[in-house]
């Protein structure tokens, strides 16, 4: 058959084998090319394919109700849902999202973009179902590299217990994104080792039933084990042993680099969309090398996104044992650099913004609570960061600045994060975060080898009657604003104020005579530094104009359109300025 | 010989078993003379007193590093390490906190209070002690009932990769706080009936060594084991099976009531001091008891803490399975309520506001992003909830009330409580929390029968020039104020807000020709909402004045001197208003 006569699982039903291997192998040439021209999560579709395919033809979706983990390997489940256009014709390739989406169908169950969630989402569906007294299976799919995070933990710990239908599909393609760091991957590799016959076995240990399928991308021997736990009236995981990147020989050899890739070029692996040169993250990554090697008391961890840091193999290779990859469990992440600090370390957690959340309680509690000077940096904070409605960047300095004893830190030039990273991982008196500046590169004249844990204000130009308190990467558009008032005629005084989680309020004395106080910040307004500067200023029935972005869970988000909604632009600010 | 004369664990290093015993013997009556005096923790202090003589005998702490999870089954460790006068001398029964806190003492690594810690806190310890080539144990106690956390999971995947020495010590009495949930206490109650010795084995599965000791407050039994230990090469657990309470018969009788208990009397258990009547939790259980019963869709859940919310065995067993306790696991809860809202049910999350920030990922993720109708319900938040710096209830607000698409509605009184718990259990457009207000109950009369999705503020006093926005259980402040302020001739409006979420722009452009808002809220000014009303004002040159409570990590504060210091009472708040 032609894949664009799929339009629901309905349609591979009754197939044969040989038909459905047909099937897998036009999904992948599609697949290899929708992926190749506009990027996306290579390995784990690629991976996935066979085992998405033989979940449909047993399963009867969207009675069965199956979760995928992360879903960011749902290309293929997408393509059997009644999506394929969006696969096929590229000019429908952005018709649908990098993951499960309820809008675009009912067979997506949630929208997930964090991981190591489909266990205990699915563990509610089930006991929704025991509750209502129906019967279909509920099946959570789920990597082998989100396993390690807590909450896949506290799913399986807690699903088995009701002891009914509950299909665990484990995709063991022996890799997270970069490898996988956990006492439980030893246990996963004897379990492959012994073909499931191993003694330890993790998920027996849980209370769980068990099948290993050797050959994880076998349609037969898929369809065999799925068929054998479907309406199973007992807890059972699926333990597939798969290949990432099945089918495209440069993302089967570069498993890492090709867990998440942009456009590129299917034989040779070349990226085809041209390197833009140097980022915060390049400077963070040469920085933390630089810093480790005079530094041995200096350890940077991470918890499963080594890449995204800048720490690829090359700079892993180069950190040795200063650097600490966690695998994917931010909690421990977080708690084990409290760790390190109260044994004399300088511990550094980078990660980013939307991912440190997930460690919310460990940041106050085993950190700040502590007193504890670990050093966060986050990255991908702000308009410019991932703009999925799961990665969000411009939650988080409401996040971080509300937090008691903490330091957000937002520079607002490649020279001041320097200085901020610094100052931040070298300092002993509390805990420090640096926000990676979003956007562009900006360099930028100045003295930034400061005291950051006081509070004081830079003034980056002088002005009377207006000022614009510009926060972090969102200080170029304040200056610029500050040009354009400044060619009719008004001086506007412009200040970058170094950290978001403290006011300098003799600064802000000086400018109780101001006609208007402009705040900027990458960051929505609610619980932001605006609103603090506001609170400040009204007490003296000061004007003041908080502009920021809008509390809201965006999804692909066009950043400059958003920045003129919500009239964060230089010429709108400098027509408030001028006209108040 | 006599405790008094314990310094620190050298004065009992080299005792015999039988003085040993001696010494364990006094320590128990001690204990039970202070917390029938004074509250406290009961069982888990009484339940691992041997372990912990058996511990300061066997390793040599502070060179060694023992890490409580929780900490609150640390008064013996106090008694042995320097503060036995805390617990002999009713008089200084204060001096010490109930957690382990290194401002009292270098024994104590780490202040904690929340759970699920010991083990991931331990292993930044260990990493430090391996890359600065130091020799010591380290040895990470934890409760059975914390290890369904999943950052003891984290924690314990993580720790064993090192391969060096690690001892996990697992205080099993067979509870939580209440009866444990999870597979794994399957699993370990395997592994008590078979002595250790059953094939399935958790920590084996995770790359531990195993040691059991059934006898676990024997003495013997466990100087034998720890000294097995001790500079053990390998990452090991030993599994203690202990008995909670023990030596008190009470205690021992009633696990789940004498986990902590204030003041009793030691015989027959009772209260010593005087019940002070219904509150805002006997309010929510007997709303809830009533709710679930007429409707069959409303579930309850909560992670580990029933008794908190008013959840004891009597309220458990009329829920029946519409209460779902899924253990130490407030990750599990929400996400799990998220299934289950999906699933068709009206889903209810109730925690107290300090537990609920181990989930914020989830909050944000599983329930925001999905849009699902859960219900959350917190206590203890403001500034009369706990006073302990690791169970503070004043930050909440800030937390909660800037993530998109949440609303967080602020009850001020009994039948307003009632109404919008009606509303948010309901109602199918978003996720909301109701914060169960502190301090005394109110009771008020009034129309809450109302949409509280919509932002309209309730007028409660009408007046002109002054206006009090009282969020939730600071109107009557705000009310009592308004008393004074009449007195002194000028009629202050009064403003309940309902939520914390969203401003009600139409009642505050009436304001703008106000001589000044105040804005009273119980919890941290720093994001909060009278920042949020400021901002909004400040941008028409509005005086705004707000009031509410400190950025800080406050330990064992006194509220009433607290509010005291921050202007938070009616006579200063009224003075403000006259005197503007």
């Amino acid at each position: 058959m032609n894949i664009t006569d799929i339009h629901s699982p309905a349609d591979i039903k009754g197939k044969s084998l040989a038909e459905l291997q047909q099937i897998c192998a036009e999904l992948r040439k599609v697949l290899i090319k929708k992926l190749a021209a506009h990027g996306g999560h290579v390995g784990p579709n690629l991976g996935f394919l066979e085992p998405t395919v033989a979940l449909h033809y047993v399963f009867d979706a969207p009675k069965d109700k199956i979760v995928f983990d992360v879903s960011h390997q749902t290309y293929v489940h997408k393509m059997l849902t009644g999506r394929i256009e969006a696969f096929v014709d590229p000019a429908k390739y952005d018709d649908v999202t990098g993951y499960t989406n309820p809008a675009e169908s009912e067979y997506d169950l949630f929208s997930i973009g964090h991981t190591s969630t489909s266990i205990s989402l699915a563990s509610g569906l089930a006991r929704a179902r025991d509750l209502s007294g129906e019967k279909y299976n509920v099946v959570a799919v789920i990597g082998d590299g989100s396993l390690s995070g807590g909450q896949a933990f506290e799913g399986l710990d807690m699903a088995s217990t009701e002891g009914t239908n509950f299909i665990v599909v484990v995709n063991d393609n022996q890799m997270s994104i970069a490898p996988n760091h956990g006492a439980l991957y030893e246990n996963l590799a004897l379990l492959r080792e012994t073909e499931g016959k191993a003694e330890n076995n993790f998920f027996k240990s849980l209370g769980y039933d068990y099948i290993y399928v050797g050959q994880g991308n076998s349609l037969e021997a898929l369809i065999a084990a799925f068929s054998k736990v479907k309406d199973s009236e007992r807890p059972v995981v699926v333990h597939l042993n798969t290949v990432k990147g099945l089918g495209l020989p440069v993302a089967e050899e570069h498993k890492e680099r090709f867990h998440f890739h942009g456009p590129f070029n299917p034989e040779s692996g070349e990226s085809t969309v041209a390197d833009s040169g140097p980022d915060y993250i390049d400077i963070f990554a040469n920085y933390m090398l630089d810093r480790m090697q005079r530094d041995p008391k200096t350890v940077l961890l991470t918890a499963g996104v080594p890449g995204a840091i800048g720490f690829g193999p090359s700079q892993r290779e180069q950190a040795g044992r200063q650097f600490i990859d966690v695998g994917i469990a931010e909690e421990q992440a977080v708690a084990m650099a409290s760790g390190l600090a109260k044994g004399g370390f300088n511990a550094v957690v980078g990660e980013p913004a939307t991912f440190i959340q997930r460690a919310y309680d460990q940041l106050e509690q085993d950190v700040c609570i502590n007193g504890m000077p670990v050093a966060f940096v986050d990255f991908y904070g702000g308009v410019w960061g991932m703009n999925d409605e799961t990665h969000l960047g411009f939650l988080d300095i409401a996040m971080f600045s509300n937090i008691p004893t903490f330091l957000t830190l937002c520079p607002t030039c490649a020279e001041e994060y320097v200085a901020m990273l610094e100052y931040a991982i070298s300092q002993k008196s509390q805990p420090v975060l640096v926000r990676t500046p979003g956007g562009r590169l900006v360099h930028r004249d100045g003295d930034f080898d400061f005291d950051y844990s006081k509070c004081s204000y830079e003034t980056v130009r002088e002005g009377a009657e207006v000022a614009i308190i510009g926060v972090g990467d969102f200080l170029p558009m304040a200056l610029e604003a500050a040009d354009i008032a400044a060619k009719k005629g008004l001086a506007v005084k412009v200040i970058n104020p170094r950290n978001v989680s403290n006011l300098d309020e003799n600064s802000l004395n000086e400018l109780k005579s101001f006609r208007l106080v402009i705040t900027l910040e990458d960051n929505q307004v609610d619980g932001g530094y605006g609103q603090k500067v506001a609170a400040y200023l009204a007490q003296f029935g000061v004007k003041v104009n908080v502009l920021g972005l809008p509390k809201a869970l965006l999804d692909r988000y066009k950043a400059k359109e958003l920045l003129e909604q919500h009239g964060l632009t230089p010429e709108n600010i400098a027509d408030i300025a001028v006209n108040c």
